[in-house]
């Protein structure tokens, strides 16, 4: 299956953040995942690292990354890059939804609270 | 730098396609690569395989994947997989450009040709 459309993919979520995996494990991918997700006003990831690399593409809204004890506001039309094993988190900080698009270098990926316990995602990875 | 705007980047292109590294080895990646591209109608990506995984997002535009001898059609918000080393290429076969973003499993990225030579990217992988 080399195409597939977005909107025909499960849908799942965590508090305040909607998900779709566009492709990952379940499409034969073992070093590549690639999802979609919208952020409600309000809401944020929770604080998280995971032992891949992490690039969040921002197609709209605003938010802020907060990372190693910084506070980056981002806007539409931004890049997040985030290494591994970094601890971060994304905020909506506007009042529309914040749309992103992450790639990550691993599929499954493993995400982890900051007290080192595994985050159970609802979502394939 | 964790976040960058994209219109910030250096642009470079092929011919009938326009590029942005939006994220690379010389963010400090090494395992994923994210590039943003405007494929003009018409227009093609050369015939290539890579030895990453490849995930494109489509933003909007149609076209045609080909590769293992099928041609694939696809819309906006459609997702193709594109596993290690299969030679595909991507064809813009509608009347406005086709934008997507590749996220890809490597990074600098090596690219091939059909016949095995090096494909020299103008833009930093």
């Amino acid at each position: 299956m080399y195409v597939t459309k977005n909107e025909q993919r499960e849908k799942a979520g965590l508090p305040g953040l909607e998900h779709i995996t566009l492709a990952g494990n379940a499409d034969g991918l073992s070093r590549l995942s690639v999802w979609q997700q919208s952020i409600a006003p309000g809401a944020a990831t929770p604080p998280h690292r995971h032992e891949c690399e992490e690039v969040v593409v921002v197609k709209s809204g605003s938010g802020e990354l907060h990372v190693e004890g910084k506070v980056i506001p981002f806007g539409a039309d931004s890049t997040i890059t985030v290494p591994s094993n970094v601890l971060h988190q994304i905020f909506n900080t506007g009042e529309t939804p914040l749309e992103i698009t992450a790639a990550l270098s691993a599929s499954p990926v493993e995400v982890f609270l900051p007290d080192g316990a595994r985050l159970d995602l609802p979502w394939r990875t």
